[in-house]
């Protein structure tokens, strides 16, 4: 049994679609980010960096999108949510994921979490600004050159698929027009579609 | 045989010295990166990101450090780079690589890359500003609560060693005095001098 500990709106969502794209056993644990339960000692002691997410397992605790996704999909091989067995197409899986982590989410956080670069007001809002200009770039590059479809990585579902609809998810609030990146807002929307998605956007409305 | 597209000073340091830990074939081509050529057709055509690394193999091109390290791990099992056959130790693994990547990289990218996230000199100042701040509270981080010591994942070498020492070399041009954190600089010291260190970077300068 693993425990995902997630905040609504968060990117959270994807390790909670993978776990039910794995038909993994897990419980939710919903962190008040609002109220700064991040910060709490209970909270850091399963996650030292108070951020979300956190999924702990029976070996122990795991933070990184990138790599709480890689080992749900890993101790679950039944499930085919990662080509484990081709070291060459993983890295191309894992090279998409540390994009959307290291460049698009981060691209995306100058929004709201400004505070962790810079404390002047003028420079939070002159990041605040550039956002709509970076997010676009990265959905670009994602939408013309990364996204193989009809699934991110081809003709295989895998871990990439609910990580980038999670980030896709934010275009509107970062004030982007998701219909500038047609490929994109395809895959939004059937990943939309899908019953796990449903299910994971269900459960973590009601916890 | 594979070629790695470097830039002096750069994170592909931790790419370069995992080749020479997997005794992989390689060769290195460097990016003029004060020239703007990341932004070439020719490099383009490889790394549509126009960033550095690349490592191009023969069996196409990989970008991100996190993803360049674990193929060049799971390509090269005899030298035992990461823990394949282990679904959390190499999750643990995956996670430092992406906090070195997502955050540790990043933190640092605001003093020297600050347009990227802000044009106002205003805020790229204030970015600069606070970089020791940022990059010191992950290197806090690390040296109590992630790095295990030996070696960052415990008794094993592992890919997460030079990626870790790449970025601890740059404390110093970021205002960050390293014997704050005396167990990353035990780690940067023994790994400067293993031969391969050396020899990555003799054959960066040579190049």
């Amino acid at each position: 049994m693993h425990t995902l500990y997630f905040a609504l709106g968060s990117c959270a969502l994807a390790s909670h679609i993978a776990l039910l794209d794995a038909r993994a056993e897990y419980e939710l644990k919903r962190v008040d980010t609002g109220a700064g339960e991040q910060h709490s000692p209970d909270y850091l002691a399963l996650n030292p960096k108070g951020r979300i997410p956190t999924l702990a397992t029976p070996q122990g605790s795991l933070s990184e999108t990138p790599a709480i996704l890689a080992f749900i999909a890993q101790s679950h091989p039944e499930a085919g949510l990662a080509p484990f067995d081709d070291p060459f197409a993983l890295a191309e899986l894992q090279a998409f994921n540390s994009y959307l982590c290291s460049t698009v989410h981060v691209a995306h956080a100058h929004r709201m979490r400004g505070t962790r670069w810079a404390d002047d007001p003028v420079a939070l809002e002159a990041m605040k600004k550039k956002v709509p200009e970076t997010v676009s770039a990265c959905f670009e590059l994602i939408d013309t050159q990364m996204l193989k479809g009809p699934w991110a990585m081809g003709e295989a579902y895998t871990i990439a698929d609910p990580y980038l609809f999670t980030l896709a998810q934010w275009m509107e609030s970062d004030g982007i027009d998701p219909t500038r990146f047609p490929r994109v807002l395809d895959h939004r929307t059937r990943m939309a579609e899908r019953p796990n998605t449903k299910t994971a956007l269900a459960e973590q409305e009601a916890s």
